[in-house]
């Protein structure tokens, strides 16, 4: 196994230097890009980004070639994040242990801040400089994979089935899906653009797929039981919330110890679905894990 | 000259079945594509997408290669109406003669509904079939012309300006550069990337990236002499908003009659430009014609 501590410390700040660079090319800031960057900065834990590069070393590729993909995920996911705190949405003040975008600026720059970071995550795609009919097509593809996984049939369609679903005593059936649009599907993207832009093997991607699959819904999972029983201070973010909203979530339906054996199982599946790849998945493998021990 | 009404309509009935068969791909629809459908088939001008394939005829292209163009530029447009019209910024309750997304549906649904269609655009142009490198980086470039153009250097700053500046004297120039962002921008990229799918030369480039500029002002200054003086039963939106907002408008600091006078001088100017070009350009001379003409 590999030390996915000092694994996680190095590739964030490959991703964090990426990200920083792509803002400061637009200095002196603007209000918007205080906004974006206040929310894209504020210690998120990059798991899509490393995901995305993990992917990319499972398969052979080079990870410094895909840090546009890996910054776009980021970016889309962040957007995310602003939007569904808004006060029409979940209405939070507290995200990543700061005062989330809307009560730090206003609710026009949180929306505006959200708009910009999920345009902004297209025109990295675009702007990477090509050479060859592969990697034009290559790019294409991960534009193509980003916004589907991000668009009205995967993550916001997720997000109208959260909302719509508050005070609904919901299946774990249902709860399943609805997770797997708005959290499964951006992390299945990630795993793919990385799959794509190293040029996987068919085979590989469908391994990829079902790795995504699982550890995506066991993200969720252990999301809901960190919401239940996790530390605010070293989460950055309120727990009790989803009682609090009558969330249907899996400790509720399937109490704590089912839920932590339910997330247990699907990395094990996770895992064993990697046996094709050699110890270049070793980080994919550490990931899985770390998912599902994670304090916040 | 050539009969601008019957070219619109003839044009409009393209881009709407082109914009139909996106949407209808998703039946049975859910909720969310309800309320993007709602706004994007409210009976628009289509202007943006017009503008593209008009480029395209200008340089003697086909038209029917750039439709997935001329759709991404509407859905952007209409996202940014959507997103502006809600309470947290310009609070709008009447669009295109109907009452704004956030209240035909509700504030949420309209976020995510915009946040919906500017994804979908960039589904749309990642979903060409390409055949052959030339063609795989044109569509790379259009993603990249729309993504700038469409971002926070570009349409989200003039949003922001514009909602700085309420209840602000701002000078001629700072109209003009406010306007410049958050109307001129998407039009200048909705010609340009007509212009980049046909293969224009660098010269044809840089006339069209002219008249794009009069024109976009053009419109800007027509549309606040319309909020002064137009028909709100014809334009189906409420008149004498500006002036109820405190905006800064051309009306306001030169007067209808200049800002009437301005308007036409900088279509002249259009027209010149668009000289080197033959008939092929004439929907585009009728369409800065138009543009100060029409009554809504």
């Amino acid at each position: 196994m590999i030390d996915l501590s000092a694994y996680l410390k190095n590739k964030n700040q490959q991703i964090n230097v990426a990200l920083e660079k792509i803002l400061h090319d637009s200095q002196p800031f603007e209000p918007i890009v205080e906004a974006m960057k206040y929310s894209l900065m504020a210690g998120g834990k990059r798991i899509r980004p490393v995901l995305c590069i993990a992917a990319v070393e499972a398969v052979g590729g080079k990870p410094q070639a895909v840090l546009p993909a890996a910054c776009a995920l980021e970016m889309v996911h962040t957007y995310s994040l602003i939007h569904d705190d808004l006060p029409a949405m979940d209405n939070d003040d507290l995200r990543r242990g700061k005062p989330t975008c809307h009560v730090a600026f206003d609710e026009a720059t949180a929306i505006l801040a959200g708009d910009a970071l999920l345009t902004l995550a297209f025109e990295v795609l675009s702007s990477v400089p090509i050479s060859g009919e592969t990697q034009a097509l290559g790019w294409l593809k991960v534009i193509h994979i980003i916004s589907t996984a991000a668009g009205y049939r995967g993550m916001i369609q997720g997000q109208m089935l959260d909302m719509a679903a508050e005070g609904q005593d919901l299946t774990v059936d249902e709860l399943k899906s609805m997770h797997a649009l708005k959290t499964g599907a951006l992390i299945e993207a990630s795993l793919l653009c990385g799959a794509v832009l190293a040029d996987a093997r068919k085979r590989q991607m469908e391994v990829l797929k079902t790795y995504a699959r699982n550890i995506g819904l066991a993200f969720q999972v252990t999301d809901d039981i960190l919401n239940v029983e996790g530390n605010p201070k070293v989460m950055g973010k309120a727990a009790g919330t989803d009682e609090l909203r009558e969330k249907s979530t899996y400790p509720a339906l399937l109490g704590i110890k089912t839920s932590r054996q339910y997330a247990r199982n699907l990395v094990d599946e996770a895992l064993q679905v990697l046996e094709v790849f050699d110890k270049d998945a070793d980080p994919l493998r550490a990931l899985a894990m770390y998912i599902i021990e994670r304090k916040r």
